[in-house]
């Protein structure tokens, strides 16, 4: 097993999902140890960083990677396991973005009011309690909160010749912003080109579910991931398998078709897993889902439809691979 | 402290929030112990049972209630304490109606597809397990799940003289189909009419998030529910508390504008409590909230809007209501 | 045939569609001469009243009506045929609510940002010419509109018993804000209660597609309307037929289910007129159909599905009802 | 001036916008004349071609092109002017592909019916009569339609590196699919790359707007382009310039914000035309606006918002440019 640690330098962060020359092969079994740079290229360092002035927004969100996963073909499914995940940095940025985020106009609800003020906030991260620190900026409100680190882009190369923007989550993955990409989860990705090619970044140090103002507590991060590689079997859509749960990530505009995706998803997967009539796995699933909202930023939303494994009868999909990751993330850590 | 146990006739069901005659005047500090019928109308008592020729689409969601709360008038709070809900039945019944739902086209989601087999599926209730079974309709496939019984339907009447169907979530409350309104919520919610006049119903003996066929394992449910009154205060859109979380609900569409509304509520709700600016309660929250969805299949969908308690500094709004309630709560069980 | 004359008083004005008790009863046949107040209540006289300051939000969109019509039961058909629309007044209004209209966050697309300026337009009406002039309120800019009166509003009452704002566009009809509801129009709309009460209301001297800024060029009206009844036959959504065009009316969020909506009920009646199969009316209406949108402002959006006659086959729905309208409004105008 | 003519081979036909090698490198002032293969790959010949047997769905819309333009940098203006579209062939083909089009489930707008009948029809084209003629597949109803060609995609190729296929409609112009690109049209594109890499195919003989089935009466295509440079003065999404009006073409999801999008353009117009401050031109636009949906069906829904030039002063956008090409295209023609 071949056990790879990958530092980029700033000229070999990419941008966007496919479209870049893969950065190193990799075999089916690998251990990778990443470093990965922030969502906002490290322009943000002090309260004092407006994104406006400093954030270059055509260089957002650098992927480390992509990486060519051997033997990988379309219709493979690509599983990669998040062993660990580790602040980078002392502290995350976070920042209001003018005319990006949730609750303002923006390039697409496009409106005709005045930006919200351009701001930065800077959590402090205390590795010995694992907390990072809210400092209000426009009064003295201060609150520990807990680290919770999860990766908002994981994601491969699109189908059809496209290259996506490292901002956008679709079908391949990519800028999902889902606080389920954490440590413990393997994630399911149909492989659309010869090698996979996938890259991983936009480390978060915490984020709620939705990323309301558009960025979350922002850092680079240590990533240990596990690659596996399962011929055929492809996801429609992303998929994601934990020791509690079982999920689909749907990706798209407007939010109702998002969630639309992740339960048919779902349905689907429940159809194959427990030899279920689609009348029935839609039943069941309707009173049985969690349904998190991922994103409401970004180019598309994202929405977790989740089954909770301890409701149901055991079992293991595709061929046991995420137990089998779970014992070898121990041994690696 | 009045104590007043009620169960409605079939003639005294009401299926509108507003609209109609209260049923009964209470006082603020009333506990209420009601029954309500099942959304179907207790329609559907066995698989064979089908909606299209069994339920009468005019008369479902019937309400135990409106009650005229004395003393009420626009612009108060009225806070409903759920202490406790049983299932008033042995089975409860869950329904793909055709065109109704979430991964089915509707009439408002018109297209041009056939309908979905019209299906029944009867969960029976054990009392002693504290679950309900799912039987596959198209297969031997059975698993019992735990009962969490909530209220789908639970508002006011609406402002501006309206009178809408038990099947609309809104500003007034309503059917939310929220897996939030269970016991130990106090749900706020803004009263637009003297007497306020709340109901309640649709009892769920559970249901997943999203509510995707669009019916959960409905049920006859008994209710015990306690009354208050805040002068003053009305939230903008129903707030609900619980000992964990402080939590907003947004009902409209498309769903971002569901989550929008909810998430708008938090931002306002926190100004208050932590005297927060605006953008650092809009910051601190979109690190912060869990949002699940509550329904995709209603007239408006339902997005609910979650801040953890744990994670924040100690606030008692409404001055302790909740905790008072949860006190008294636990003597009327 | 009778010919009927009303004004309202203040006091007569109704906001909501059903809940109303009739202003009148008329028999089908019948000719009413009805004047309506502008959409603000005549609370904009000038450019320096301001909407938040004069305007009732409350009580707009005043009503004259409902008329209930002698025989109409529920599955009936109204057909109202517009003979004539004219300025009742020497100016129209219009105005920038705060957080109210298409290019701004509202209380539905709920957003931080700050409110739009409160502004008002006032449009002097030269009936000479038929023109209302627009002047900028920023600057000197000064253009002459031809008049091309409509009615914002008009509507039975719902079905269910629900009583819905004038501010809304239904099934029911109501607030659909469409330029299609023009002389020359004949309307039909499905009849919900016994009696049918419609009213009509929001008269615009002129408006826009999509009615941008929430409120069109608006004016007290004098409407010269013909009242048929139609055994049976309701349409599903509002249908309008004129002399070019038949069409289809559909209201709801987000605005391609408005579409669907408008595009299915064209291809349910196209089903009926030419006894096409579903899949060649949905191809045939797919290469014809023109589709501007009437309003993404209201409580629901409403888009308009057209197919002009000259390109299909002579037919004359509802018995030809239209066309023995047109003559008789040459006659009572 | 140069005046070429180029049909592209089946190798050359591509089916991005970016991400592929300039067929031709082209100088502003030229004239092209360029054939451009169906939305189908010439698959349905028949009646009897089903789409899902004979349709490669990974290549649709092919483009001819890309065409690098002399001189055009990011930040410019690409103008191109449809002189002439002619039929290339003695037939139309339209389909019901399964899953595809508006008023069916898809893949975004999941849901678990079954699919609509796979269905093809043949437009027979009568070049002296201008029509096209619809055959009912499901029945004999027959009807002679004009002939209106226009032209589904035209663009450039995108902003960030991105790679979108030629099935997305999006700030670069793209798979807009509206009736608006047309002869006599000017469509105006910002340059996001050096060269600009425009590409236009998809030809449709005719097409209803909203192009509800998915496809309009598609067919290969002649077409004669003039293409201009304009230095700097990008629009941030497409403007489209004819004798009779000005608009915009925006493209998103929801189908509001497509319409947000291309009101908002039309209001940064209008500023620059007529010196307007925000709020006039927000005001003025909302009385005098015509807007058509182009799609409904595509990867993102398209709008066209629409200001009819005799309703203002006159203007000539772009120091009357498009002036100048309409008397070019009357030489070149």
């Amino acid at each position: 097993m071949d056990d790879i640690a990958f530092t980029p330098t700033f000229e070999q962060y990419t941008y966007t999902f496919g479209g870049a020359a893969p950065i190193m092969k990799v075999r089916p079994g690998s251990v990778l140890r990443l470093w990965s740079e922030d969502a906002f290229n490290h322009a943000l360092r002090s309260v004092d960083d407006l994104s406006s002035e400093k954030v270059d927004l055509a260089a957002v969100n650098p992927q480390t990677g992509p990486f060519e996963v051997e033997g990988a073909e379309p219709g493979d499914t690509l599983a990669l396991h998040i062993v660990e995940l580790t602040p980078a940095r002392d502290f995350g940025a976070s920042a209001h973005i003018p005319f990006f985020g949730g609750l303002t106009s923006t390039d697409r609800t496009a409106m005709l009011q005045q930006a919200l003020p351009d701001t930065t906030w800077i959590y402090h991260v205390d590795r010995s309690r694992n907390t990072v620190t809210f400092d209000g900026r426009f009064g003295d409100f201060s609150v520990d909160l807990p680290i919770e680190p999860m990766l908002g882009t994981i994601g491969v190369a699109p189908a059809g010749g496209e290259v996506r923007s490292s901002l956008v989550p679709e079908r391949f993955g990519g800028n999902m912003d889902t606080p389920e990409a954490k440590p413990g989860a393997t994630i399911y990705l149909g492989v659309n080109v010869p090698g996979a090619m996938f890259s991983l970044g936009d480390g978060h140090y915490r984020q709620g579910e939705g990323e309301a103002c558009g960025t979350a507590v922002e850092g680079a991060m240590d990533s240990v991931v596990l690659v596996e590689l399962i011929k055929g079997g492809a996801p429609t859509w992303p998929r994601i398998e934990t020791d509690t749960h079982l999920m689909a990530i749907g990706s798209s505009r407007p939010m109702e078709d998002s969630w639309r995706i992740g339960q048919v998803e779902m349905v689907r997967w429940f159809e194959d897993l427990y030899d279920l009539h689609t009348m029935d796995a839609y039943q069941l699933l309707s009173q049985i889902t969690e349904v998190p909202i991922a994103n409401v930023v970004d180019a598309n939303y994202s929405v977790a439809v989740k089954a909770r494994r301890s409701l149901l009868p055991a079992v293991s999909p595709y061929d046991g691979i995420h137990a089998a990751l779970r014992a070898r993330a121990a041994e690696v850590r």
